[in-house]
């Protein structure tokens, strides 16, 4: 019922404030028998870490990963595998002074209203940095779906304005951006510098491919894998929006438009096209899944904003501190790690599928 | 971990299939003591069968529910409500001819992948009249959302490359395509109906607005509102893109466009305007949640399409037999279910958030 | 978190009431390909049926168990299978007078404590005739087993005052108490029917036996195999205490005694003695799985007891109608049946166990 | 699916092995508002910790518990609580030697045919260390019953074959052995240290009293109280039996005996006798909730015993290192968390069961 656990077969509980002791998981239902290193979950880390460029928060944190159970011999043993990531650069203080003020956008309101208690410092558990957590159990789920060679692919689509125009997956990891079009990145690093100096923000579309999905992935009705990647996806923080294959341009196409043929080449049976994104009746078909996720700009800017507090007096506000003026590079990491989360929870389930 | 339940605390489960004996389902959590009579569900029910207008397939069925269990004189009992529809219409015959083709964008290839064996006759389970089930688990959620006042408006925003241009709620029920806008369902329908004559279909995209949902709903950080939801309509087997609020116009925006300014008329806190659709944080803020979703056109069309047999062999098939041109109209009270359901399982689960 | 479901991979879902409609169960996850008919399910449920013998209660009902989905040509497809059992005898009348009155060691008070609501009409979901889906789910359960030749034996180890001597299981299903003992079984025949010239009833210890589990199965810490099998066989209303092995005799035993040693012939490592009951650390060894369940004697009895009604007042009463003066004989297929449901559970979720 | 988690909607996911890292918990859905200090659990992990007496291990570890998260200014906040628990005093080389060995009555057999891998050192995960966490979990429960005035009482009802005659709560904490039963304490010291003298172990039975249960706890019909319960207490380690109220005793008598015969003072409804332990049909009553449970005697004895290695060849062992020879004393507190985190769960639960 609680609301910090996702995944079933591969099961994923999270915890952690952005200015608490620590952050962290526990993954239960990892297969025993598995490699694993903490190498294979800092590298994925390293990936989503502030600081790594211009465009990023310039807060310092380290993000050093601590297997703390479930692994012997640098194998899992199908125990528990709990990670922990200690918080090291916790500056409340930037926060005292919004304790009392709804940030608009943010989910200070909400949040108060649920609980009726409020973490303020950088948001608590609302706060971005819990997805420090997601990425750590990303990369242990990779760890399974390495074994079915699959390969999960986020990056940039658009960024504010820009729109990439190429994809060349060998670029995407070399721009600040992570956009697979070495031209276009250069554009939206500036968009986002010229954003940051006007004290605002920046959004953007992050498109995802993943390659080499078995088919059969997926549970229906409810558990359809495009429904599990929604839920997964649209449970980042800043997504406002997903989309499978053509999305919402299907919704302006005939059936026979739409349609992705079928084909054969005697041994395997793949499709002409691929408008449904690989999946069909909620279920891998084989082919490459395409996902398109809609990030709205950073909520946290400096530029002057008009809001209430508590007691519902207007205040104008700025909210400075350590904030990415735009987080599509960050967010990435995070995207692939929900995407990975879900398969590999679906893969393990899949083999009760027959007899 | 099986996919055929949705929810927690307010806990459904579905079953049947196109052509089997009978669809269901049985709803686990509804409080004891709230008035349900099978009035209230074959209501909603009756508002998706098929055969209401031109524009719907002309598939024969009563839909009629029957309560198996969960009620005594009238009310609730906190046991299992079991809700049965009987099928009634099943000529399993017109498939039997398709029995070994996979139509392009259905499910047969992917469910035959996944299970090694596959009911044919009309889809099977993985046919749209599953979503009888689901209708008549979400007229029982509505009788819980009522208590609150919560309202559900789902609609045609677009069919196919016709938009709405006005918002009428009070027109929605009076035209067949279930539009908010007089003027345009006329076109909507004209369009479905050239479709219809060319062995064609049409897709597009829904509108869904929730009116007095309270504050507070939704549990961070993996069943957040918009994640939970995005995954109960992505659930629906035509539906390809979900977005809330501005969703994936919000990626081209700045911050301090995008972000909703909080206001306070001395009593109450809103927001000044409702970019975000309602949810901030994953958590409702009181406002009117505003979702939408892109639906495929039908997959069954008679023009003739190529595809392959299960052993690889080139076909050419026309699908005839009862399909809506445009499932827009029926998808629309399947939509609201689900909507409903979510929301009545946040609702409860809400009332553990504080001590 | 509502308590209609059991189960995870093999996922079983119950409801209805006594004198209600229907009963029956969703059952999902059922893996597809197995060979499956309503003769399986209907054959458990005859053993399970009232009217049987001298010792049970006339209640006349056929339980005939419906198919509703999840089956195509006689084989399971991996969606949902929904049983229906309808009611046919509900003489509602009878419990009428009762309808203000707390029955001693019924859950009347209770269901009415915590739902503020009561269906009085014999007890309604609070009755053992809920079990009749629980057997159903338990035939197809047993499908799975099979695969692996795992079999359940249940049978009366002692009623009231009687005990067992012997072990025959060739003669269980040929006396109307279910007892391995013929000559002991004539006696518990004997002092059922004393008890019911009483107005009186009996209880009595059912003894379970698994044979050919594989080892493996049950997952630690929670979900070990004791565990939910102590939860199965406590969930059925009248069981009152669960042990294993030699269960409540092992706490006066000193370890050197208690132990079970192992052996190996070579070829496979067994253990010299059972003492443990087939389950060490929570994980079946392969070994015969032993248990014993204390079922109380049936509440309702004819003899004159006091008790109070809803206002507190006073009343006398004597619980007419169609009772079993002792239960164990209709308990026993139960208990498989939740013996059977875990298992398959168990096996099913033992296939992610390993990479 | 996953078998680390216990509870819906207090749900408790554990980590952690005995000669790991550390040990652990995640506890999410804990209400908001909430005052938790790391006092309230240090307090509990004391009366588990190894080292208290000469009956208990000299394995010396500090317990000492860290709040990870969840926790804000001395209050829950709705968000997950995790909490840490390093291990200090691991000594594996103690377990090398037995390596490859099955230790009679212990998990390393069962483990090993089920993960096909095992951590050996101390048991690993199947190690008593793991309800280390447990323990934490449950003193957070405590703080949701505290607001009920629930308690919790566990004790030595018997050790071996010395029984107590007297039950004094008060003395309790003040014997070694926490039997309620002064004199039977001294007794059950000396039988236990009898058997250490003697390379051998004791087991013996606790006894647990819960007073001030509201009633309406339980959730029909597999989440009744007294399942949940007997699944919570089998799922430790050496617990091979449970009972409620006169259990396994009330299979011998009729049900005139057996039968509570309900009262009332004008005020409150309540029962002349308390056979049924506070439970019926699942659900609690209000009255003491009353169990016991069988604890097997320690499987890890000095005395030479015969068994075999992992290729099947016979060997002869004699297990030193840290053990008790009697758990009942270190078991109780963690029979009591385990109690503690049933009721949270039910208790909260129960608010969702009427409108």
């Amino acid at each position: 019922m609680a609301g910090n656990t996702f995944g079933n077969a591969f099961q994923v509980t999270t915890f952690g404030e952005s200015h608490g002791e620590a952050l962290g998981c526990v993954i239960d239902g990892c297969p025993a028998g598995i490699s694993l290193d903490s190498k294979d979950i800092q590298k994925e880390l390293d990936r989503r870490k502030p600081g790594q460029s211009c465009v990023t928060t310039p807060r310092k944190e380290s993000d050093k990963v601590e297997i703390l159970s479930g692994v012997f011999e640098g194998k899992t043993t199908g125990s528990p595998i709990a990670l922990l990531i200690r918080n090291e650069n916790q500056k409340s203080g930037d926060y005292f002074k919004l304790k009392d003020v709804f940030r608009p956008s943010h989910a200070d309101f909400t949040w108060l209203a649920k609980f009726g208690i409020r973490d303020y410092r950088g948001g608590g558990r609302a706060s971005g940095r819990e997805t420090v957590a997601r990425v750590a159990a990303g990369a242990v789920a990779q760890k399974i779906l390495d074994r079915e060679k699959v390969q999960i692919l986020a990056y940039a689509e658009s960024i504010g304005e820009v729109f990439a125009e190429k994809f060349n997956s060998g670029v995407i990891e070399k721009n600040p951006v992570r956009c697979a079009d070495a031209l276009a990145a250069k554009e939206m690093e500036k968009a986002i510098l010229a954003a940051q100096r006007d004290g605002d923000s920046l959004g953007g579309v992050i498109g995802i491919i993943v390659k080499n999905t078995p088919a059969g992935l997926g549970e229906p009705v409810f558990r359809k894998a495009d429904a599990l990647l929604a839920q997964a996806l649209m449970s980042i923080g800043a997504v406002k929006g997903v989309e499978f294959g053509d999305g919402f341009a299907l919704a302006e196409m005939r059936g026979s438009e739409a349609n992705d043929v079928f084909i054969s080449n005697g041994k395997k049976i793949t499709k002409k096209t691929n408008l449904s994104g690989g999946i069909l009746g909620g279920i891998t078909d084989g082919d490459e899944i395409i996902i398109r996720c809609a990030v709205k700009p950073t909520a946290s800017i400096s530029k002057l904003q008009e809001t209430v507090d508590i007691r519902g007096k207007a205040k104008k506000i700025s909210i400075t501190g350590r904030h990415d003026a735009c987080i599509i590079p960050r967010v990435i990491p995070v995207a692939e790690a929900m995407v990975r989360i879900t398969l590999a929870d679906l893969l393990l389930q899949s083999r009760c599928n027959r007899v």
